[in-house]
């Protein structure tokens, strides 16, 4: 990795605590995380007290904090993974890191401890090249460059703003795929950062990544809820969702998503036969919801992200919501994201 | 590398002669290259008989043959690297493998020697998936698949059509580039191949592709030529405008696209700073070019690739001949290239 100077009073490293116990996810962390401010949210819904370890300088908020800063507002909810929005909401900070509670760090090809938090921000702080795909991947990463035939206009890249890592050993898969392949492991380290191009969507996983807070913060919208949503990642599609929204704003906004490193450990295990009953549901959504995001266009009228999250709202309610209710809601808890978002930011 | 069956009889591996001792490079490939049908193009400029080592299947073509086949159509060249388009029209294979004469096999992380003509057959027998990007890179290969979020009704795929491998050591940089940074090497092997997103331009580079010839064959069009054009990469860009033309027919047609693997081991030298010269002139080319490409669309009419390559010629003309007359004689050239090819496929 090329050398990066963290500021670490600009960075939260936010964590939805969807199991009680975090002593052995925290400690595998320690010497990554123990010099940054640590958000911990716990899942409203998950009973006992939180185990964790002494050593960190984090902050725990829980139903009761939750139910405190929203008041009356119903229609977002922070259950389940999306008790981690409510960190992404309450931070101050520049940029956010967010991996999943049952992820370790991952080792490289050399079996050297991944630093994700610093190779996360290092993807925040260097260009992306949404306009012209390099060849050679990620043209400011040490000993890369642009390749022959990149024009010079476009070398100096836009802001990167979503930073979107990947897992080794249980890969993200949906259910019904880690049904048909239970012993299917992810073991490849691919050693590459690229810019997902302008106009490519991507199915942006929750599980490890980081954004620019400042930038884009209020596009990380906790949104669409599946009737029968699930505690594990593949019972869920908020983070699809989520990150489908954030790559039509960075594109319409002149913004950058990275995808690749940094990796981490998946060791979630769970039943993905039973899963199947709830995420059927999610699968099926995406043939909509997929054709959709690619040709939704924003006015130019909206020019923040605040404004490109309400106004993706109204074209949802519109053009989806007549599809299947659940997209209503989606819309719903778009448009009441924002007014939080902007009530909490000013209070 | 996941197992691929090739059928001996539907490759053909083009090489551009550049240099006449061919010894060293061929020896190097035979492990790989000698159970194919090889094509080997003697670049008309190149003085002396080319030197070839035994133990090939290997058909030779020097500037008579190519006069022969011409006639009179004096618009395309084939002069320099553009050689090798003669044996893109000549050949009668499905799938043509084409590789630069001062590369030689790479090898991969485990320090096994890279089957390169193996890989690229894979990429182009696997499906593409440019409609919507897989994080895991391809989802086809070996150990991954298709991430949650992934439309099942878009895992199919489409047909891909053009595999562009990358190099080790001396990567496809620019003149200024080389220039700036005489000592960089690339040494990051990436164990990757992803879809190029449609849409999304790239700088496809001449030194190590293959591509299906039944598919899009006429589209690898030898078109914009410099007026100083020099016998180093850097010293040209018709690769790039080739390159340029196929993605855009690709995602018209509907076929894909991919970069990645294979790898292959770039040797040549030459002196960036003097070739700064001619390949300023290209640099700044790419300006006017890579815009023109990114907003062209083709009619609906157009359903093979001769008829894109057609009306692509009509549209650079139109468009990008009133900036320079090198497009207008790319334009014509693209025209007398489709004569050439339906005269030649017919003969």
């Amino acid at each position: 990795m090329s050398q990066v100077v963290i500021n670490d009073s600009e960075v939260d490293i936010v964590i939805g605590a969807l199991h009680s116990d975090l002593t052995s996810f925290m400690n595998e962390w320690k010497p990554i995380f123990s010099r940054f401010h640590l958000i911990i949210i716990k899942d409203p819904d998950l009973k006992g007290d939180l185990q964790i370890p002494g050593g960190f300088k984090a902050d725990v908020y829980t139903k009761s904090d939750i139910e405190r800063v929203i008041g009356s507002s119903s229609s977002v909810r922070f259950s389940g993974y999306a008790c981690r929005y409510f960190g992404f909401l309450i931070s101050k900070k520049k940029y956010v890191v967010c991996i999943d509670d049952d992820c370790v760090p991952a080792k490289d090809n050399s079996g050297n401890l991944v630093d994700a938090v610093a190779q996360h921000v290092l993807n925040l702080q260097t260009p992306a090249t949404p306009f012209f795909f390099n060849t050679l991947y990620d043209p400011f990463r040490k000993g890369a460059d642009f390749v022959r035939g990149y024009p010079f206009s476009l070398r100096s890249g836009v802001d990167c703003v979503l930073s979107c890592g990947l897992w080794l050993n249980l890969a993200d898969l949906d259910a019904p795929t880690q049904a048909l392949k239970p012993g299917q492991r992810n073991l490849r380290y691919v050693d590459a950062v690229l810019t997902v191009p302008a106009r490519a969507m991507m199915p942006v996983s929750g599980i490890n990544i980081a954004f620019n807070r400042e930038a884009v913060g209020p596009a990380l919208v906790p949104a669409l809820r599946l009737a029968g949503e699930g505690k594990l990642r593949w019972e869920t599609v908020e983070d699809i969702w989520c990150g489908m929204c954030v790559k039509v704003i960075c594109d319409h906004l002149g913004f950058g998503v990275k995808s690749g490193l940094p990796y981490v450990w998946r060791t979630e295990r769970g039943d993905a036969i039973e899963s199947l009953k709830k995420e059927w549901e999610g699968v099926k959504l995406m043939e909509d919801v997929v054709p959709f995001f690619q040709s939704l266009r924003l006015p130019q009228s909206a020019t923040t992200a605040e404004g490109c999250v309400v106004e993706m709202a109204k074209i949802v309610k519109e053009q989806l919501g007549k599809i299947d209710p659940m997209f209503s809601q989606a819309a719903e808890s778009m448009e009441e994201w924002v007014k939080l978002w902007k009530s909490v930011g000013s209070g």
